[in-house]
Parts: C-alpha cells; structure tokens; sequence
C-alpha cells in the first residue's frame, strides 16, 4: 500500500454527461469506493464482513465535495485518501483528486459514524479499527 | 394497474452521455427495474420479503436487448412488460419501449429463475407467484 | 407545479446496497435529479437548451450532505427543492427529503455556478433565469 | 496490451443488491466499459475522437447477456474481450468474465454499428478501425 492510499482511475465515456464532462454525481461514486478501498486495506477488514462477523456497520452522517476543475473522457486521476479526525465513533475522511499533472480536481469529506447494525445506534470505534487508523494517520504525517 | 403494466419516465441530463444520447447500459437499469415493479403490481409481494419470509430469489439468467432508435435528454417514453412465457421454474418478460408518438426505442427481454436462497438451485414458482403471472398473461391476452 | 417542487421517489431494489438501506453516493443522485427538475419547471429551459442555444452551464460548486435516517427498498420518499440564496453568478439549492411519515431521510445543499461554457469562467445569471428564480423563491415564503 | 484484451475488476460494495450480489445490470455497465477499453487499446482511437474528429459512433445494436454463476462483494474477476465477426458496419464483440478460479460468471455478446453521427445512418467501418479490428482478430486466433 502506497501512504497515503491512492486510487488511480481513468474517466468512463458512460461516466461524462452530455456537456462532455464527468457528471457530478459519479464523484461520490468514486470517493466512497476511495474509502471503502482505504478502509480495506489499513484495516484488513472488508466492510461485508464488519456486518456478518462484528455486527457493526459504518454509514456516512456527513458529506461535503467541492468542485475545482472539470474533467473529461480518459483523463487520469489519483484519489488519495487521509483520516482528519478519528472521534470515538466518527470518523472523517478527505479525498483529494488530481489529475497527472497535479491539477486539483475535487476534495471530498466524509464523515462516517460507526454503529451497531441492528440498532442503528453509535458505538465506540473497536480496537481492531481503531489501532490501524491511528498508525494510518501517523504514517501520513498527521496528528492524534 | 394498467394492463399491460406500464412504467413512464423522462430521460435525465445524467443519464446521457457526451453523444447526447442515453447511454446505452441504462436501458438495463430501466427494464430490471420495470420487470421488478411489474413483479410488485402483480403478485403483490416485494422482491426483498422473496427472499427474507420465502427463502427465494429470483435472478436474472439470460437477457436480451435489441435498440431501434436512440433517445435524448427529456425524451419521456413508456415501459410496457408483458410474459412471454412461465415455465417450471423460469419466467421471461418482455419489455417494449416507445416514445409517445409510438416510436419503437428497444426491445428488452429478461429470463428470470427461481431459486432457493440459500442453495442457489432453481425451484418450481410457488403458487402465490403462478397464479398471478397466469392471470396477468391471460390479461394481457396471452395464452398459457 | 407544486410549491415548493416536490418529487417523489420510490426506494428500487438496486439502489439498496447489501446492508439493505440505499446506498449513500445514490442521495446525490437524487438530489441532482430533483434540481434539475426544479430548473426546468421553474425556469421552463431545459439543461441542455442551455448549452446548445445560450453557450451557458451551470456546473455544481459546491455540495454538503447531511444523512439522518436510512431508507430501505419501497420506502417512498418526497424531495422538496427551495432556493436558499441567489447570487451574481451562483445558485444555493436546498433538497429536504422525507417520508412519508414525516421522518428527514436527508437534506443537501447544492451550489452551482453559472458559466460562459466555452470558456467556463462565471457569468451574470441572465434575466430568463433570475427573474422566474426570484418569483419562486418569493412564492416559497423566502426573501430577496 | 494482452491478447486477448483482459480488464481485472474487483467488486465493489455499492454494486451489490440486498442479496449480496452483484445487481445484474451492472454486468452491462462493466461489459460496455470493456468493449470500450478495447476500442481504445486496439484501435488506439478515443470513442469521443471518433465523434468529433471523423463525425463517426458506434452505438449498440444488439447485445445479449447470459449468466453463469454470482459475485460477491471483493469477488476479483477478469473480462476478456475477443471480436466474433466483423462485418461491413458492424462488429460482434465477445465478453467472457471468469473469476480468478476459472470459474465463468457471465458471458456478454455487444453488437455496435458504425454510424455517420449527422444522419444516424451505418456507414462502412472505416480502415483506420477494420485494420486494427482484423490483426486483433487474427492475433486472437480468430479467423477472418
């Protein structure tokens, strides 16, 4: 795993709208598969399995995306994915997109709450999330 | 319920692509999802209580698409699903898509089986689903 | 028209994602959905009549989500549009979204910008949008 | 490039239904983006470029989707592409997805025809792609 996590995608004709640009909505898509892919790989643990083995499940509270320059069919893109804030059952995740030549193209935060899927109610971030988020966040460079 | 059960909708900005025509994987999303609400008009129960109070399921096996005439942003079409046939455990539907001046857009059928949940192995449709296929088709003036 | 523009929404199968609830990136979705059938019943000019005969587009800015209860497949929901703040260039569109019990599902914010498209620099709002904007944001009950 | 062409996907969460499957009309999704991968890769012409520099398309005619057996979740599968036939306007093209076991998922049969994009009438499959298309096939161990 390169740190911090990066995501490289290639823009999808089926992905532009009609003006000849990504249409908004696919830069959810793609953050929340940035995520999911970050969660996967610093914990080890796919989010199917958080549900069948741990009964736990991590749905998003809070999302923002701010938009800073357009993109068109087949233009590259690295997403990189840092941890801001790790709370004790929120956690805020920032995906930052930019084109090769160091273009910013959009920055993502998502705030999931991790919580018990049976009764939809916040519980602590277990160790097992927790300890690999923490080291994750160190190795980018950030603070605890 | 109309017979035969028909879907309307009005193409959406994001559903096309840079040709300013739909984009040809949603036609898909749309017959799935107008055999699926035909499924709840007429046998009355929901695909997720198939499977969570019967143990069923009923995923596609076989499909096919043929395109006419290509639609553009706004255009409002109809989804009309007939039967074209019940088997023992299988079911093919017929998806027929005009615009409002009859305009032939595609064709679209969809060959679904029923199967055990738990052991993916097809299974003869239980009764509470032939029943009202059988009167639907008869409705539709098919022949069983 | 309703006022506010409300569009109503029935929760398919394959928007729910394996937890059973909808899957998070198809709120924004909906929500781009909702504003796009917002402009076109309020200003009466379709997306891409914006583009083709005016050479403008109003690409979004900036957008934050707030998730408060989660739906699940047939859950029928209502999203209502209002217009929070109309500025030189840019438009502030809210969607509250509810069922039909009254629970808040979600709310977003969206901001767009309108733009010269050949250029993609901001341009004033022109008067064929400003002013039916201005008359339905007095007709919700908001101020100028 | 591989011979034949091979796209590897993971699946990904938000491409599972209720069921824990994949949603069966993202396999059309997936085999349009392999179709256009391999447009890309042997013909080395972008499908926006065919568009607006020779005034061509290739939209979808007729594509037929047989399913074999589910995915899941982080399921890895591989989409390969081989070209049936080639004819005067159109070209078959064969998707076959096989996880990493060989086992086959589904198969997907695409036939797209050369468009003038003015008039939407076929026109001949100009050399720029026949040539490619030909030692593609042949390098497949396909017959012309």
């Amino acid at each position: 795993m390169n740190i911090p996590f990066t995501q490289r995608r290639t823009v999808k004709w089926g992905e532009c709208d009609p003006a000849g640009i990504v249409y908004t909505p696919r830069f959810l898509d793609w953050s929340v598969e940035a995520v999911e892919s970050t969660f996967r790989a610093v914990v080890g643990i796919h989010w199917p399995d958080m549900q069948e083995r741990f009964g736990l499940a991590a749905p998003m509270k809070q999302i923002s995306l701010e938009f800073s320059s357009p993109l068109r069919t087949y233009d590259e893109v690295d997403l990189t994915v840092t941890i801001d804030k790790l709370g004790r059952s929120s956690t805020s995740y920032r995906v930052t997109t930019r084109k090769s030549d160091g273009t910013l193209c959009f920055t993502a935060l998502l705030t999931s709450v991790m919580i018990d899927f049976s009764t939809f109610r916040p519980v602590p971030i277990p160790a097992d999330v927790r300890t690999p988020f923490e080291r994750y966040i160190t190795a980018c460079g950030g603070t605890l």
